[in-house]
């Protein structure tokens, strides 16, 4: 029906999370009729993408150097570490601008279903960082799932000879969120960690 | 936070129909945590797409080649031209592999609102075609809807001189679809096209 350039480019987006065969052919025709706009700056932007990108050797982070630009910043506060699952996470972090220190990136969660041993983490590495004297705590930000609760005792456990305060995230009631549809879990942990006013 | 060519990434992704800022997001990282599988490939197929497309000058459809693989067919049947409002609506009609004529895309509807006239959409090339010996239907495969039927009104007016049967698709209940779930404007269409069984 079209030639194998087209039909290749809509095989390849429909491996973006989010599209299917069906948008991924919507998807490839808007490009294509939008070849000055769209799709030439998108084919540039992927392949500059593709030759910039590097893994941060000391925090796990996808950045375009190595060391990362947050590993670098001299603005940073070197003496705490926020210890996240995914560098997905690590960018909802960033992006509320509440936070001034530093990363780790542990690359998933211990799994026993999906295989994924301690070994599989990037914790080894955690573990040289938080001992080093400059660091005095470390922030476990992993998901409020079994597996992400999971890995923080397995990291909190890890620490333990390091010397470092370890703390996690707060629990509790969503801003914005109305009691009514929140799970009973959710509601314990809020009631569990009530604050004087 | 990330380096430009991971931002430029993403704005570009977020442009794409069906991705917002957020699942764009998730599409670059899904994109750079696969460098050699995903990345490289999807900006390879782009730039190949970007380079080989061409708008075919005898019917308006989008592929490689000018003119088209569908209008330089010679099994396809050059008596019969099937009408389309965009070349997503070729695709579409051109998987079922039930029309083995040739197409014609319209560009669009006629539409008041937007400011859409007669002259916008490419009805002139499509009555030279119609007026060739060999043409002896014009399949109408314009939407169902309000622009979409006025547009195929004001094409069988510009076809009532080429000497072809105008006809246009069928109305009435989609496969598969229940009764209760039907809109009004069907189930009339429907009843009224009923054929003896």
């Amino acid at each position: 029906m079209t030639g194998s350039e087209i039909e290749s480019l809509i095989q390849h987006l429909a491996k973006l999370p989010g599209l299917g065969p069906r948008s991924a052919r919507r998807a490839a025709l808007h490009l294509i009729k939008r070849r000055e706009a769209l799709l030439d700056p998108l084919a540039s932007a992927m392949r500059a993408a593709a030759d910039a990108i590097r893994v941060c050797a000391r925090c796990g982070a996808v950045d375009t150097s190595d060391p990362c630009a947050i590993c670098v910043d001299p603005r940073r506060d070197a003496s705490v570490i926020c210890v996240v699952e995914d560098v997905a996470d690590l960018w909802a972090l960033d992006r509320t601008g509440s936070f001034k220190g530093r990363y780790h990136v542990l690359g998933g969660t211990l799994s026993a279903l999906d295989g994924r041993r301690p070994e599989d983490l990037n914790v080894h590495a955690l573990v040289v960082r938080a001992a080093a004297p400059e660091v005095t705590e470390v922030i476990l930000a992993t998901s409020a799932t079994v597996e992400g609760q999971t890995t923080a005792h397995y990291v909190t456990d890890r620490l333990a000879e390091c010397g470092v305060t370890v703390s996690r995230l707060a629990h509790g009631v969503p801003i914005g969120g109305e009691l009514d549809y929140l799970d009973d879990g959710t509601l314990s942990a809020a009631l569990k960690a009530r604050r004087p006013v």
